[in-house]
């Protein structure tokens, strides 16, 4: 087999087989197929695109490409969730408790984030003392016990997705269904996910910018998954305003904090009722959504799902009486408000722009050196539909910096459309996939 | 300036302007671009595009990426001829001494052949003693006084092409009629031609398989010699079967003897005559073509095509008793008839597969280290639309080794098309594009 005649095959229109997407994953792993014929072949797949049961055998080639966590040991339907990324998204913080409070194991690999805000160790470490590190025997342990532990990644999961990734990265041929969806799906199955639930974000604040996009990712992941026998549910939500009030590391989890109290603002709680709820339908704890939300709604008003929050924290070595007291988190030396300059109704909030404005205040990572300043950020007032009067506070900036409030300043107003007779009709979720 | 927006740009269907694409191929040329940006650059124009200014643009600039011979110590207009490849094609030994007889300067630097049969250095090195090394001052110094000279390569001609060339070779990017057309005419003007006759080659032994296909790459040569100020004219011509009868190196020096003489075979007296003539025109030298044509046929006649001949190889070290007795020539040691298998007319003589069987009888060079043989080759008797009875000799097989023999035999049966009722329709020359 040479990769010559798969460019040419793809480059045609041809349909590439089982066997020619593993030959091509496998000799590219193993550093036998240079690069450039592998961006010519992505550049030929921009183009022609990949069917289904390309697209599949690409997902499952990559996964074979390195180590698949084994999760045997852990009992029960192991269901992972995942989202194409947001901003001010805290919805694994809530969710999570509130599934493992039902004995759902949730067993978290996660990583430290690039871009906007910390990922979510980084956003966990704003309880001090807390850590991911531990021998995968304790993290099995957590997760048979508490039903939830949050461990750093391990292993080699999909050294394929992450070479290619990379090359894609600088030769354009990012932005193809086929390759995104695969990309996604061969890390969650790596990581031992028996089941997933997406959430595929769409608007100005995510890669994907409309309706369409999203929905053709979200059917493309959801084929692969049941393709390969592991049931996967998408749901499409807005990320046309950030989710929540809050982008920042504390500040977020704080968010989470209250939600989980019965007191954190709708979106987030919707959204991880939402996601929360096929998570437990996939692991066979409720027939149907509205009885998984039902039961998920119980945990908070029961005060199950804090107390989980608090033994899973208190398990991987973090303080908790900052749960109960969330004054007791670090806090930015300065909280100035933004006042909005004109009245109106709030037609749009640039999502990514914001995210961007709480990165150059210290929430995010420029790269992969930067290092966090957990406490600063920005928190919302109002919110797409809020009526505001000129003058009224709108945001609230949290630095540790006095020179860096002009700017944010600036870039919080700029970010925020305030129009006349405006109504929201955007909804917070578009669309389920199944 | 980033590579990386040059590829998005053309991937989204954008026009790369001037500045782009000198940055693209000087980068590139100085080892600053990486080759798998350039493929998915390249696979991205496969499917693009792109139009006559950028086509221009891209030959310039592969133009400057190297040396350009400076032929100025030439006295009158540098007319150079290009074939885009076939089998048995002797046109060069034709013309280049009927056009130097009307005292228009042919300055050939040429190669060695890779394929069916040598380059036009490995024909001529059939005179013994012949010799392309030489310094330059005697080059320019035999085309002032003969005006006519052929030297080897010198000087590093668009680098940029041999690269991108490379490049093309191995991520299947090489047929598209922007690059091919760039690629020849950034070797033609580096070397310093005034004009440019080309030959496009269409059918079964042509890299253009179709009328189309060689008619769009013809126009994209003539429009980017025009566009640059080269005045450059195209002649379509039949490859659907060999030009001339003879296939192999000395077979082929001794065919255009025989056309010098006015002996040759008809075909390959009339593309010589079909090129000559414009490139008689294009130094000025007539008014119209048909002109051109009576001058050049002159030369044969009148004896001062073959005098010219002879003046030019013994200038170079050749023997030249061989061209008054052809007998002198290096000879096979076997010369084994072919017999048709039926009788009626031949329909087709697949080019390219008989070059092959020539070049495994020795002709060519499968590889750069391959060493030729002279002697070798296929010499035709019979061609499309003659009428053949079984058991009539329709080639003749020249091998120095006897157990190539039953093989070629095969291989030029299987190659001939012999059918009831055909009659002749493929012109020779298809087309002239100017």
């Amino acid at each position: 087999m040479r990769m010559y005649d798969l460019i040419l095959k793809k480059r045609n229109g041809g349909e590439l087989s089982t066997e020619e997407i593993n030959f091509f994953i496998e000799s590219y792993t193993k550093g036998n197929i240079p690069d450039y014929q592998v961006s010519a072949l992505l550049m030929a797949i921009y183009f022609q695109k990949m069917n289904k049961r390309e697209t599949s055998d690409l997902t499952m080639a990559m996964v074979h490409s390195g180590d698949m966590l084994d999760l045997s040991a852990i009992e029960g339907v192991k269901v992972d969730k995942h989202s194409t990324g947001g901003v001010g998204d805290t919805t694994t913080l809530v969710l999570a408790p509130m599934v493992a409070a039902l004995g759902i194991p949730v067993a978290k690999m996660s990583g430290r984030g690039l871009g906007h805000t910390g990922g979510t160790i980084d956003k966990l470490e704003s309880f001090k003392g807390f850590s991911v590190e531990m021998p995968t025997e304790k993290f099995m342990d957590n997760v048979n016990t508490l039903k939830i532990a949050v461990g750093g990644q391990t292993g080699d999961l999909a050294p394929a997705d992450k070479k290619l990734y990379a090359l894609r990265d600088v030769t354009a041929t990012v932005d193809n269904v086929s390759l995104i969806a695969s990309s996604i799906m061969s890390k969650k199955i790596a990581s031992g996910a028996d089941a997933i639930v997406l959430d595929v974000k769409v608007g100005d604040g995510a890669f994907m910018k409309t309706t369409e996009a999203a929905e053709e990712l979200a059917r493309e992941m959801v084929a692969i998954g049941n393709h390969i026998g592991r049931k996967t549910m998408a749901v499409i939500s807005d990320m046309d305003q950030p989710l929540g009030f809050a982008i920042g590391n504390v500040l977020e989890v704080e968010e989470a904090i209250n939600t989980l109290k019965g007191n954190g603002p709708e979106d987030l709680l919707q959204l991880s009722l939402a996601l929360g709820s096929r998570m437990v339908v996939l692991a066979g704890k409720a027939a149907t959504v509205e009885e998984a939300e039902e039961m998920l709604k119980g945990t908070i008003t029961s005060g199950a799902a804090i107390k989980k929050l608090k033994e899973f924290v208190s398990a991987q070595g973090g303080e908790v009486d900052c749960i109960d007291n969330t004054d007791l988190f670090p806090k930015a030396k300065y909280v100035v408000p933004v006042a909005a300059e004109n009245s109106g109704v709030v037609k749009k909030i640039h999502a990514e722009n914001l995210g961007l404005v709480a990165m150059e205040l210290g929430a995010g990572r420029a790269t992969k050196e930067s290092e966090i300043d957990l406490a600063v950020g920005i928190v919302l007032t109002k919110k797409r539909g809020d009526k505001v009067e000129a003058g009224e506070t709108i945001a609230y900036i949290h630095s540790n910096k006095e020179e860096l409030i002009d700017k944010a300043k600036a870039g919080i107003l700029a970010n925020y459309e305030i129009v006349e007779g405006y109504e929201n009709d955007i909804p917070l979720i578009h669309e389920v996939i199944s």
